[in-house]
């Protein structure tokens, strides 16, 4: 990935860098950055500035220091302001000035402090626009570059050993950033980046991350998220990783309502929906992490994996328990442990004690400490069985033979491109140092690592997806839509225009009174339905306004007049425009598609099972408008009552294909209608084992 | 709860214990057990059996060796049969013949070694019960009991630090369960007993843990489990222990069909449907861990808490993301964060500073570490409010601050019986210690501490539930039932059989021919069913078999012809009994009710929602028979489709009470019946705002 904003290099990447109010105070918060500096060897230049002091010592030496950042007589990438909020301001105008691009603002007292704080915020953004300088936070704990020792922040974290790594971190969270930043360190995992974006007044988590993952040295991007301020420029990002082959994991919070609520008094953010966040993820390739120790687990495996070619896990343990659970959880999250071949289980026999098991999970016991011959090569035998994509190691501490076990590891690490992780329980700080200096993942139960390896064969997954779909992405034709007034959509409009996209509808004709009921149905062909059309009552049913199932022109003429009078019963205010008349469709199951326009990511498309799977189990998908057919087969495949579509309970498959092809019309009428759209509910759509037709339609737009 | 069993007691509590092939090399795994016991001061009488030695040393001092175990001049509590397979049922006869009341079997080679194993086993177990000996294993690691240094284990666990404490742990697996005792101990947390079953060739996990838990000083049960062999003794034991109010946490896996495949395989159990299991570990308190650390983090929580009065969490955070974190992941376990009362907040304002915030979750920020009584004043206030039940506290590292933090924490122990957990991320070793001296329970992440205290809130419901629910579990009657010839039993007599146990059915009556056929349905009154008669045809529908709503007599004549010749085209040697006639019964929502003899547990029942929730969504929730109306209100609660009966989609609410009624009623039928049953299946059962009434039967007793 190119490197995309010369300003955001600066600041994660600075040649050199300015303090704001620094102290001379090495402990202080303000003095604590100097410190951080000089200690762990940031080779670039450092310019303290504070008028209080003509020098700042430190044991490595002493540094002049200017009384503002205009004294400075070269030039300035970076800076970092400590000052009271009150000052900032006046500190941004001058590196304006100064034309340094970019600045880190620690200080508090902003957004994050109700209505004062915003407005002084919003000051604070036109004076960064104005002097040409971008920001990272307010109310941020600022940054580490491990590779170029850019300790510039004043959290603790900054005090402890710098890892260079493969993984880039980037989070909306000061404290718990830094407890994740933490828990990395703990397990030997280096953090080339770790960036907190605190309130993201200017740059967001998004910029940053692009400009992370533009560094070749780094493999994995994570992210801790609590609201996307730039919903469309994270999936670009995703989209441009997913070429790059560079994973993005991330633990967004906010998935209850609880959360949502905590996160919005939180972060002052208005959050989208949960579930439209999930769908995109998938549809983008975004991991998505429970937790931090999931998210860790998952980028530790990212990050010195490749990418495996199938779903198939060959489990190699000491402890036929710790199998019947890795099985378990493997089968939940969709993975199969194959069974291996004749020929694998031949050669096993060989190897393995006699009380060993060569099926998978193949159970080496615990002998292999006495020959660690049998574990290197039912090992090597496991991941050399064709149905075989992934390894799992399951061990159990064993401090005394670290070395031993680490170096079989290796030996077989050199031998072959399958990827395989070590689920190492109660393994030593030196099995893990080592561990991480061969390039194997550890983790530290069976769960995580079937979660963590079910991550591993996601993302391999959805990248190959991804790639085969290119030509499909580019060959998607948005037509371009006429719309009409915003507000309530008629429904021979609303057809004529998702027509135009290829969406196919019942055929419908709007009719003043009852006779031109009649008229239009004998033009539509029989039976057909009645409806009530008026701009004001959107759920028909519920005003008593829908007949189905009308065979004749008696019929039609009286259900045409009842649904007009239950109308006006219902709402005597109500504008009415008459009835619609449709020819009645076949169709053995019910299916709902909708959109509608997510404050984050724009228009997306909504598919689900109708009736009780979307009204009580809740049970739908979400993507981004448009879809391809094959990101539209995904959303059927991730209905929980995706069986019904195959036909369960003696009810023969829908016409899968014909599913396919109208959720893509619909996308590609979301996409088309862009910012207009307000919501589409086509429910229900009726599918037939050759068919699939909407017979309801509500269209609303802006 | 009393002792149980003064041979088990001896078992774990030895007061002597001889060592039958002991070697006096203290390295090698018959010569480990010896240099434990020793080491760790075992207080009893050691008694070495090998006739290759006269004296085994020891750096403590030298102990005399005995040729055969009928050798040693005193009695002996427990034996440790070290000896190869082929020489253990000789070993077990002098045991035997010397009265020792137990032993525990460190040899492989039996069960799970195949035939020929399982007949040696077979053997062994004779040899047992005629010498009346009981066997912990064989093919185990041993126990450990940390009150009295009972080392009797050959596991490198042995040679550990020995922390006594209120947990006593029981696992069916040795590897495995070796794993989850290290890291208990990593913990620090204190494990009194530790035993592994090995084989259960004779003492299961059930027995033992029954023991355990008679041990005054053990506050908790927990177990690893593959597969049960008295899964009615276990049931027993949760009773015993919800009495006494000490919970039993248990890890089982095998929930998924490859784990259930791999568990078979390992451990030659034939597993029930783990569905089945957890229903019942509901019923009876049993708390299910999904993982080796969910079953810790439950053990630490229930070891050192008070049982909460409610469900509502006060948490106090230092960073607002760890809240939504949490308020997350308590909503996805229905637990609730209850808004502070206005009065707490007000006092909360008080003590926190200006950027924090005073609503449920509390953030104290970080300012709490330069003034601890932020975080001291935020959490009394916190847990004094009267919504709250339980306390989460979020904090990060802080190594420095251990020492002051947990003085805080013991502090506002001291002064509430509410319970509170720390969620203290990349915690030091030394604040685990210190937590854990003062004990407080500690958690690693901010999911694990709300799953934890979801098991500890879930706990004290379930007991309170079943102490409040005595009187109704005392009332259930069982009628005697006077059951017919095994096979499937018919419609008339089925009815008959579920009406003298209190079970609703629409009237039926069978008829042989098309006229008797009529004449029943004038008898019952009109509309009515028709349905095909045999033995031989279970699924009516499948043998185009079932006729609905049939309002008259000519259609009634119909429709038994129909049926009729309909069953002789769909299987001409099937035995045909004639029709049954059933007065049509209305409801608007279908429900499924059944009864199956699970192999472990008996006859258990299932509750679920007809049609798609069942047979796609398999939305089903099991209990054992027979129930009182609240297990089968719980029943109703667990579904997820649960919102149907409540009146979801502008249905009305169906007749819960009615709903709750059958339930008990069918539970007696299948409580009564007992090993009899086969199956039960009533299906539909139709709810109705006023009534449950089963409209199809098939039952099957053996």
């Amino acid at each position: 990935m190119p490197p995309m904003n010369p300003a955001i290099r600066a600041l994660i990447a600075p040649r050199s860098i300015a303090i704001l109010g620094a102290s001379n105070d090495l402990q202080k918060l303000n003095g604590r950055t100097l410190k951080f500096l000089m200690d762990k060897g940031y080779a670039g230049k450092i310019y303290p500035v504070n008028p209080k002091y003509e020098h700042i010592s430190h044991p490595g030496g002493e540094l002049r220091c200017y009384p503002t950042v205009g004294d400075i007589p070269d030039a300035v990438d970076m800076a970092i302001i400590t000052v009271p909020a009150r000052f900032v301001i006046d500190q941004v105008r001058a590196l304006g000035r100064k034309g340094v691009p970019a600045a880190i603002i620690y200080s508090s007292g902003f957004g994050e402090m109700g209505a004062q704080g915003h407005a002084l915020e919003d000051e604070l953004v036109a004076a960064a626009r104005e002097g040409g300088v971008r920001l990272c936070g307010p109310n941020c704990l600022g940054l580490v570059n491990s590779f170029d020792r850019v300790i510039a922040t004043f959290s603790q974290y900054g005090s402890g050993e710098v890892l260079e790594g493969p993984v880039g971190f980037v989070t909306q969270s000061g404290a718990f950033g830094s407890a994740i930043a933490t828990l990395a360190r703990r397990r030997h995992l280096g953090l080339g980046y770790f960036v907190n974006t605190g309130n993201e007044c200017d740059a967001t988590l998004v910029e940053i991350m692009d400009e992370v993952l533009a560094d070749p040295r780094i493999r994995v991007g994570c992210g801790y998220i609590e609201g996307f301020k730039d919903g469309a420029g994270l999936l670009a990002l995703a989209e441009r990783a997913l070429e790059a082959g560079k994973p993005i994991v991330v633990t967004k919070v906010g998935r209850s309502q609880a959360g949502a609520r905590a996160a919005a008094s939180h972060t002052g953010s208005l959050a989208g929906e949960d579930r439209v966040f999930d769908g995109l993820a998938r549809q983008f390739g975004i991991i998505r992490a429970r937790n931090e120790e999931h998210m860790l687990d998952m980028v530790d495996v990212l990050a010195h994996c490749e990418l495996p070619e199938g779903n198939g896990i060959g489990l190699v343990t000491q402890s036929g328990g710790a199998g019947v659970l890795i099985a378990d959880r493997a089968e939940e999250l969709g993975l199969s442990l194959p069974t291996l071949s004749d020929e694998t289980q031949a050669k096993l026999r060989e190897v393995l004690p006699a009380f060993g098991s060569g099926a998978n999970p193949v159970d080496v016991t615990a002998q292999f400490i006495a020959e660690p011959e049998i574990l290197l090569n039912g090992l090597r035998l496991t991941l050399a069985d064709p149905a075989v994509h992934v390894g799992i190691v399951w061990i159990l501490s064993m401090d005394a033979y670290a070395g031993m076990l680490v170096d079989l590891f290796r030996t077989v690490k050199s031998e072959t491109r399958k990827p395989f992780v070590l689920c190492w329980v109660a393994a030593s700080e030196q099995a893990l140092k080592l561990c991480r200096e061969a390039g194997i993942p550890v983790l530290r139960g069976a769960e995580p690592a079937v979660d963590a390896v079910a991550g591993l064969i996601g993302y391999a997954q959805a990248r190959r997806t991804w790639l085969a779909d290119r030509t499909a992405r580019a060959s998607v034709a948005l037509p371009e839509l006429s719309l009409p007034a915003p507000g309530v959509v008629g429904t021979v409009e609303a057809a004529r225009l998702l027509a135009s996209c290829g969406v196919a509808s019942a055929p419908v004709a709007l009719a003043g009174d009852a006779d031109a009921a009649v008229e239009a149905a004998t033009g539509l062909g029989w039976p057909v339905a009645v409806k009530i059309e008026s701009p004001d009552i959107l759920h028909k049913t519920e005003a008593d306004g829908v007949r189905l199932g009308l065979a004749d022109a008696a019929a039609v003429r009286a259900a045409a007049e009842a649904v007009l009078a239950a109308a006006k019963a219902f709402d005597a205010d109500a504008r009415i425009d008459g009835v619609v008349v449709q020819k009645m469709a076949g169709g053995h199951v019910e299916f709902v598609i909708g959109l509608k326009n997510d404050p984050s990511f724009g228009p997306v498309l909504m598919a689900g099972l109708g009736g009780i799977l979307v009204e009580v189990m809740k049970d739908v998908a979400f993507r981004r408008c448009p879809v391809t057919p094959s990101e539209a087969g995904a959303m059927l495949d991730e209905l929980r009552g995706r069986a019904i579509l195959s036909g369960a309970r003696g009810k023969p498959p829908v016409d899968r294909a014909a599913l396919v092809e109208l959720l893509c019309a619909v996308s590609r009428f979301g996409a088309a209608a862009g910012p207009r759209l307000e919501e589409l509910d086509l429910n229900p759509v009726l599918l037939s084992t050759d068919g699939a037709v909407a017979v309801d339609c509500v269209m609303v737009l802006r």
